[in-house]
C-alpha cells in the first residue's frame, strides 16, 4: 500500500514466553498505537528469544534499517535478563555500570535487600542515556536510536509516556472507519477501487461477528485530513449504494474488531 | 539458553492492523501454546505489513530457516489480503484457482452472491493443498512446509485444529512453575545458579503484582520429565530456604502472569 512513510519504527519483543505462548505479549498494540499518533509508523515487529545472537541480529538489522526501535523485556535482575548486555555487544561497546541508575537503585533498596542480581540492573551499554521507570525505579535505556523499555506492560508504558517528547515524527497518521453490515465480500469489488482512487491513502477492511451480525469495518488511514473526508464521504456513498446499513465506525487509532481472514 | 530445539517453527502475522495498533493480535498466542504441545518450538515471530515484497522477503528468510512456518491472515476477497499472491511469487510459481476451492465457494454462496472479489479467495500458488475452512467455507492452503491460515481468530483455530496431524513434533516440550511471592531480584541469583546446573531445561521468571502482592513466577521447561521434577524439587527448596511464600503454578502451557520486565 501507498501512505506516508517517513518516519517509521520497529518494534522487538523479547521473551521466551511470549514464544512459548505462556505470555499474551500486550505491549506491541500500545506502543504501536501511541507511535501512529505522533506520525511514526510501525513497519514490522518481531518476538524473538533471550538470546544473545538472535536479539543482536535482529537489532542490528532493524536499527539500520528504521528510524526508531524499540525493545520491550529481558532488563530485570534474573539470569534470562539479557537484553541490556546484547545491545551493548550489537553496538560494539562495553557494558559499565551507570552512577545514576546505581544510585536510583540503591535509594529504592534497604541495605540488606541490594544483591548483585539487583545491581545488574544499573548496567547500561557505554554511552546510554538512561529511561526514567517510575513504578519501580530500575531505569531502560536510551542508545542512539533504540528505545530499551521493560517488558511489564505498567512499566513500559510509563517509561514511553516519558521518553514521547524525545521522538521526531512526521504528520500523525489519521484513521476513520466505517461500519458496515454486509460480508466483506460483499463491498470487497468497490472499496478495492476506491483504494485505487485514492493512491496516497491506506485501505483496510476487517470482517467481524458481533451479536450474530456480519458485518465489516472499512478502515481509511493517511495524513491528509482533506483527502480522507473526501474518500469517507465516497465511501459512504458507495455502502449506500449497495442498500447495506451502516455507521460510523471509530475515529482515530482504536482496535475492536478482529484481523484480516 | 539451552532446551531440545530439534523442530522451529516461525509465525508471520500478516496485517497493517496489527502494526497500526487498531487490532490486538490473538494469534500468536494460541499458535505457539499449540505448538510447543506438540513438540515445536516457535524460534520467532514477526509482525510484517500487507506489503508484496515484505511477505516475500519474510517468507523466504524463514521458511528457509524453520522446519515450519505459519502464516495469519491476508487471505481474504478484498484489495489488501494479497498474501496468497505473494506466497505464489515468493515460491517462484503462478497462483491459480484451485477447482476444490472454487467449488466450495459456489456451494457456499447464492449464484446472485458470487462476484469477482469472493472467487479470488479460490486461487492458491500450484502444487498448494487446500486447509479446509470449517467457519466460511474460503480454504487456507499448505505450500511446502508453510501453512497459509486465516487472521480471524475462530477461523485461524479452526484450520489449525485440523492440520495439526500433519505436524511432525519432537518431544512435547514440558513446562513447570512455582509461584513465590517475593519480588523477582529476592530469588535472581540462586535461580541463576540452578539454570547452570541444568543446561538442557530453560529457566524463566516472570514477576507481577496481583491485589497488592508482588511475586513472581519461576517456570521451568524441557522435555525430560525426570529432570523437569529434580530441578522443582531443588526450586522448591531454594524458596523455601529463603523463606519466602510460595505455592505451586500451573503446570503445562499456560499463561497468566506478565512478561519479562
Amino acid at each position: 500500500m501507498a501512505a506516508a512513510k517517513s518516519v517509521t519504527a520497529c518494534i522487538l519483543i523479547i521473551g521466551d514466553e511470549v514464544l512459548s505462548g505462556r505470555t499474551q505479549d500486550a505491549n506491541l498494540k500500545y506502543l504501536a498505537g501511541n507511535l501512529s499518533a505522533i506520525g511514526i509508523r510501525v513497519a514490522e515487529a518481531r518476538v524473538i528469544a533471550d538470546d544473545e545472537a538472535t536479539i543482536m541480529g535482529a537489532l542490528n538489522q532493524c536499527r539500520a534499517a528504521h528510524d526508531y526501535v524499540f525493545t520491550t523485556g529481558g532488563i530485570g535482575p534474573t539470569h534470562d535478563d539479557i537484553t541490556s548486555a546484547s545491545v551493548a555487544k550489537a553496538f560494539g561497546v562495553e557494558l559499565v555500570r551507570h552512577p545514576d541508575a546505581l544510585a536510583l537503585l540503591m535509594r529504592h533498596y534497604r541495605p540488606g535487600d541490594v544483591n548483585e542480581a539487583r545491581l545488574k540492573m544499573a548496567d547500561v551499554p557505554d554511552g546510554a542515556s538512561l529511561i526514567a521507570n517510575p513504578v519501580s525505579s530500575a531505569p531502560g535505556f536510551r542508545m542512539g536510536n533504540v528505545f530499551v523499555l521493560a517488558g511489564v506492560p505498567e512499566i513500559m508504558r510509563a517509561m514511553f509516556d516519558g521518553i514521547k517528547h524525545q521522538l521526531a515524527g512526521g504528520p500523525p497518521i489519521r484513521s476513520q472507519s466505517l461500519v458496515a453490515y454486509a460480508p466483506e465480500g460483499a463491498v470487497a469489488l468497490p472499496f478495492g477501487e476506491l483504494q485505487k482512487q485514492y493512491p496516497d491513502l491506506d485501505m483496510g477492511s476487517y470482517p467481524f461477528q458481533r451479536l450474530g451480525q456480519t458485518g465489516v469495518s472499512l478502515v481509511v488511514r493517511g495524513t491528509d485530513a482533506g483527502r480522507l473526508a473526501e474518500a469517507m464521504e465516497k465511501l459512504k456513498a458507495i455502502v449506500r449504494g449497495l442498500g447495506v446499513e451502516a455507521e460510523d465506525g471509530d475515529g482515530d487509532v482504536a482496535g475492536k474488531e478482529g484481523s484480516k481472514p
